[in-house]
C-alpha cells in the first residue's frame, strides 16, 4: 500500500504575517509531520497549489481533480484550507477506484498546539482503511462531504443537520 | 459513535528524569491531545496503570483485559509502552464485539517532535472505522499483532517476516 | 530585587486569525514563559493594553508612561509590538530612578520557533543588571532606543547608522 | 562585542533514552536557539565535552578552564549539566579579564516546555553586560557561584544561606 499526498495551501501551511506584510503560504508541512512520525508506509508529497482556499478558482479545483485522476496511486490525501474544503470535495465526486481523504487544520502547523499533526494522522489512517470515495477528516471524525459543514463560530467541522 | 481510551503508562506519558531521579510516568497525555484537536466525537480517557511496559506483570495484563471486557463501549484505544505492546495485544485476543486499537510513542508526548500526537490521531481514526479485533497503530500503519515486531535498532514497528 | 512586567499587546501575544476573522491579541504570554522557566525572583505581570502597536495612540503611550512612573518597583519590563517599540521607548525617557527594558517578538509566542521566550529571558536579565534608563532588548542585543531601528526586510532590530 | 559559547553536555543537550538504551547526549542545542532568535551579535558555538556533569573528571574541568583561558574572546558562555555546575564554576575562578557565564537547563531543550531557551537568553545578555568574573545564570537570576546551590527537591537554583 502507498499514499499520495497533494498539498494545496490553506491554514495548515501558513506562516506568520504581521499587519504590514502580505498574506503568505509557506512550505508544505505534511512532509515534516510524516518524517517525524517515522512512517514506514510508502508515501509521496506533491505541492500543487499554495493559496488560501477562499481564493480558489474553478481552475484550481479542476487542477486538483486532474491531479487526483491522473495519479496511478489509489489512495490520496489532499491538504486544503478549511473554508472551502467541502466545495472542493464535491468537485472530486465520481472519481472511480480512488480513496480520497481531505484534511487541513484550524491552526497553522507551525503553532505549538496546532491540530495539524493529529489531523494528518487521522487522514493517513483513513486513506489506508476506507474504500473508494471522498472523505473529510477533521476534528477526529471522518465526514461525508455532503453531510458536513464548518461551524465558523465554534471553529470546527461538524455534521450538518439536514 | 464513542471511544473509550485506557492509558497504561509507557514512553508516551513519560516525564523527564535525570540521573539522580527515580523513573517516572506522568499524567496521561491523550486527554490533552484530543482537547487540542478539538475532537467532536464523544470519548472518555481513563488511566488504569502507570508503568513502563517492561515492568508489566501478568496481573497488569489481566487488569487491562478486564477493563476492556467490562466497558460497555465497543470502541477502545489503549495507550501502552512500546516494548511489550505486542504481548499485551495477544492477551486481548478473542474479546468478542470490540474494536481495540493499541498505540503509544517512541518519544514522550512532552517532546517537541514526538510521534505521540500523530499516533493518537491514527488510533482514533482506526478505532472508528475498523471492525472487531485487536490492532496496533504505530508508525502510520495498522498492524495485526501477530505480524508485527518492534525493530529496536531502527526504533520503529514493522511487519514481521515469518 | 523584583521586576514588574507590563504587557501592551503586539505580535508576542497574537493568536492566529484567519482571513475571515478580526485581528486579535490573546492573553499575555510573559506569565507562562516565566512560570515554565521556574523563575525564583519576585515578579508581577500586569496587562495594560492589548493592541497591535501600529494602532497605539498618544493616549496609549501616556498610559504606559503613567503606569511606569506610578509603580513603586524600580525595575520594569514592557512587552510591546515591534513596529513602534522605539517610538514608545522615547516617550519613556527621563523617568528618573527606573530601569525600563522593552521587548517583544517577531513571531507570536504561540509559534513553535518563536523568539519570544529568548527575548523575555534577555529582558529579564537586562532589567536586573542595568542601571536606570530605557533599553530595548531584541535579537540578543541591548539597544539604546536612540540608536536602533527595526529592519523590516531582514525582520530584526539592528543598530542605526547615523 | 562578540560571544564565545562552549557546550559541555548536560541535560540541556540530552536526547530521550528509554529503559533499554544507553544514556545519551545529543548535538548542542545552543546553536539552534540562537539562530531561531535571529541574534545580530557575533557569536561562535564550540562543543568541547558531551557528558552528564555527574561524570565530569578533574581532567574535564581542566579542559574547560584551558579552553576559556586560551580563547581570545573576552565574553564566554558555558552550557553545562546542572548537578556540578557550581563545582566547575569554582575551577574557573581567577581567570583574569574574562566574563564567564554558565548556564544549562532542568529539562532538555528538546522538551516542549523546557527552560533551555529562556536560560540561554539570560546567559547571552549577562555575558554582554557584566564585567569580568564567573556567574551562573539559572532560574532567571545571576548567581555568584559561591552563594548558590541546586535545590534538588524544588528542582531549581537558589541563593545559599550561609
Amino acid at each position: 500500500m502507498k499514499i499520495k499526498i497533494f498539498t494545496t495551501g490553506g491554514t495548515i501551511d501558513k506562516i506568520y504575517f504581521d499587519r504590514k506584510s502580505e498574506y503568505q503560504i509557506g512550505d508544505p508541512q505534511a512532509n515534516g509531520v510524516l518524517e517525524r512520525a517515522n512512517v514506514v508506509l510508502e508515501y509521496e508529497v506533491e505541492s500543487i497549489i499554495r493559496k488560501d482556499s477562499l481564493d480558489f478558482s474553478d481552475e484550481d479545483r479542476e487542477l486538483i481533480r486532474l491531479k487526483v485522476e491522473s495519479t496511478s496511486w489509489e489512495r490520496v490525501i489532499i491538504t486544503h484550507g478549511t473554508d472551502t474544503m467541502v466545495e472542493t470535495a464535491k468537485v472530486l465526486k465520481n472519481i472511480s477506484g480512488k480513496t480520497i481523504v481531505m484534511t487541513g487544520s484550524m491552526y497553522p502547523a507551525r503553532f505549538k498546539d496546532s491540530d495539524a499533526v493529529f489531523n494528518i494522522g487521522c487522514a493517513f489512517t483513513a486513506a489506508q482503511i476506507l474504500g473508494p470515495g471522498v472523505y473529510i477528516a477533521m476534528n477526529g471524525c471522518i465526514f461525508n462531504p455532503h453531510h458536513v459543514r464548518k461551524n465558523v463560530e465554534l471553529n470546527r467541522f461538524e455534521e450538518k443537520i439536514t
